[in-house]
């Protein structure tokens, strides 16, 4: 049954009344690893060139500096400092991934909480649950108008993002419920970003905006700036505009029963996850029977349809490209026993080892194969062949990322990034933040 | 036949190669009606109590005063500039419309020139070629999506009107074609705005947000950070996203030949566009027949039944309501002899006459009487019996404002703000814009 009560109204009473207590432990586990790998993708992504030439558009404009930027030394007001934390958090595509609606949550929904915490007192329980409320509201309403809205071309995780956002901020603002509506109203009405500017630069714009718009949304709220209080489910509202057959009702069904945050899924590499069994295949198979890659006469990959149509791609020109290169991808597990950010650099996208390897790399159809398996097949120069299927890649659902994986991946994106500060003492305080009772000082541990 | 050329592409060649001597004189004239009718409605606007919050909120973040907010003392940086002047010019409804497609071209388009007009070299007829440049985009770009779009609960003005704005800005910016098309695809990125939001303060933030964001898309651009170069066309780009069986043809088709700026109507009353031939009879008839409102005794009012339906709004409960209330609008007329903002405020919306003469008013369905037209009865208390129907209200295509007419609004509006500028410098100033060998000045002139 679809809910009779208005959904933004109830939802915004839920964001409301909710109290830390009321969240299990395992979601608030699931809060500090996805802040923590949105840190550790952050680092990584802060010396992207599009994060440069943001900060170069953005600093004539900035107001007083109030809040930091992950992994840079310049500090910003904190609506650009939000977007700019945004766009470094997504800009590798190594942040999280909600199941089943492919959002990146927690890029757009941390960083106005991480700016807020530099300008007003807050505790690591405070902060942590408001990214819980607020990775819940942007993947309800992403289940509210999946698959569709990413299939017309919607950047769901700048949509939905924008108000989640807006709903974290308001949590922490501590907005009554009425204006909880109406900066969940703000978050829909600023909406935005389309899926034909992925592969370009413009993506980090809408999930920049996402960030910056719904922490504007809640100190407009805050201020008594009014807006609909239907916004999102109502006739001319975000489910029936940009969705087509919405479910309203998933925003709320089981509200403060399920949480959204046990679906989210942490990357081990930074490539597209219909590669990941096949690069957890070809680490395997290397290891195991020490492969080494100038003996490999050929490889053939099997995998669903979906695999192949979106990642047959030889000899890619830019990082980006790598990314969702399954010659790349398979050549550079041969070569360095590695597919993390640095082997999807520039660098090691034009070596012409990984090129020559990658062209020897075969993709097959197989229906009967799940998306999320692969089989990989290698043949030697001597005819000798090793077989390998992953039924489920490393960091899906049923097989999560380790705590000490987690970790091994912030050392790695922080050594790649040669970033001077301390990765002990970040992942120490990441992993406390629920009994910290301040977080006046954790942006100052991310600094450049 | 649909265009061949990619279409973006061929928009953004059309914009940097465009020159001022290309435009033709009626052209540059309407440009010059747009730019002082926004002026005016943002001065009327100015003091507005979203505007007033939304001052407030931004205060904290704004960067160094580089840009006047018309009608008010602040100064603030360019982006936040564009957002308060452009949520200024709409918040009343009293700015432009385009024909078909709904779409105030000039609250969006004109800010990020206003802005840019202060921190470089800049001539009059340069900012208004961007000026008919952004208004050329956006209404084209609504033909290609109109009616569906709107229908569909997207609010036109704001969606695009980042792309409008974006192409003015990039043409004062004099970015080349590739750059051009980038800017344009950063304002389409961007595009946001629920017809939800009407109402309520809220729509401010999406028509701030067209022109701050249309600022950004240029200054992006110029600065390298890169675009799909189909985003307007390609498969997940705005056409296809954001509206239903599109049409993107219309946006290059007898491109320079025809202009939309010559379909862009000025309001006379800061009323919905369906009122105004009720508004121009009950005025007519006041003045024709001395009609002294204690004697009416009723008030039949017939129309295309979209009239009703928008308007039958007894009892309006704010100036908001007030201006798409057909009850109040009427009263108004017969009560003061003038439908213009004084008689939209709050007073006048709670004044105990207008609520007793609104009463008395009733609207009949008459669907052989068109949109632009209306029929209107007054009956007296001693029986008689006064008709009138107009055909074409005034300020539409076929009957638009004449220059006198807009300047008494101009002056109107002034008066009514208690705004202490010259308006004889103001009108004066911008009927002779296109001569100016600078406009660095101008913003003074609409200081608070």
């Amino acid at each position: 049954m679809p809910s009779i009560e208005p959904t933004t109204a109830a939802l915004a009473h839920f964001i409301a009344d909710s109290r830390w207590e009321d969240i299990p432990a395992p979601v608030r586990h699931e809060a500090k690893r996805a802040l923590l790998n949105f840190v550790a993708a952050a680092l990584g992504g802060s010396q992207d060139e599009a994060i440069g030439h943001a900060v170069s558009v953005l600093q004539p404009f900035a107001g007083t500096p109030q809040a930091g930027v992950i992994g840079r030394s310049e500090r910003f007001d904190m609506l650009n400092a939000a977007f700019l934390n945004a766009a470094s958090g997504n800009v590798l595509d190594f942040d999280d991934t909600h199941h089943p609606t492919v959002i990146h949550p927690t890029s757009p929904v941390a960083p106005p909480l991480l700016a807020l915490c530099e300008t007003m007192p807050l505790t690591g329980a405070q902060l942590l649950h408001a990214l819980v409320l607020g990775i819940e509201v942007a993947c309800r309403l992403g289940n509210v108008v999946t698959p569709r809205h990413y299939v017309r071309g919607w950047h769901i995780t700048s949509t939905c993002g924008a108000v989640g956002a807006a709903a974290a901020a308001a949590k922490v603002l501590r907005l009554d419920p009425a204006r909880t509506a109406w900066a969940l109203g703000h978050g829909a009405n600023q909406a935005c970003g389309l899926v034909e500017s992925l592969g370009s630069m413009a993506k980090s714009v809408s999930v920049g905006n996402a960030a910056r718009n719904g922490l504007l949304s809640a100190l407009l709220a805050r201020q008594g700036f009014t807006a609909s209080a239907q916004t999102l489910e109502g006739p001319r509202g975000f489910a029936q505009v940009m969705g087509e057959d919405p479910q309203p009702e998933a925003l709320t069904a089981a509200l403060g029963e399920h949480w959204e945050a046990t679906r989210n899924m942490l990357k081990p590499y930074p490539s597209g996850v219909v590669l990941h069994p096949v690069v957890d295949a070809c680490l395997a198979l290397r290891s195991r029977h020490g492969i080494e890659a100038h003996r490999i006469a050929s490889v053939l990959v099997r995998g669903d349809p979906l695999l192949r149509q979106r990642t047959d791609r030889p000899g890619p020109g830019s990082s980006r490209e790598a990314a969702v290169s399954i010659q790349h991808s398979v050549a550079v597990c041969f070569l360095f026993a590695a597919a993390g950010v640095a082997q999807y650099a520039d660098g090691c996208v034009h070596d012409p080892e990984v090129r020559a390897l990658g062209a020897r790399v075969r993709v097959e159809d197989d229906a009967s194969i799940a998306l999320e398996a692969a089989e990989v097949c290698v043949e030697l120069d001597d005819g000798r062949r090793h077989d390998l299927r992953i039924d489920h890649a490393s960091g899906c659902l049923v097989r999560p990322m380790t705590d000490a994986q987690l970790e091994a991946k912030v050392r790695s994106l922080a050594e790649w990034r040669q970033w001077k500060g301390s990765v002990d003492g970040l992942i120490d305080t990441f992993w406390q933040l629920d009994q910290a009772p301040t977080t006046a000082g954790i942006m100052l541990l991310l600094h450049a």
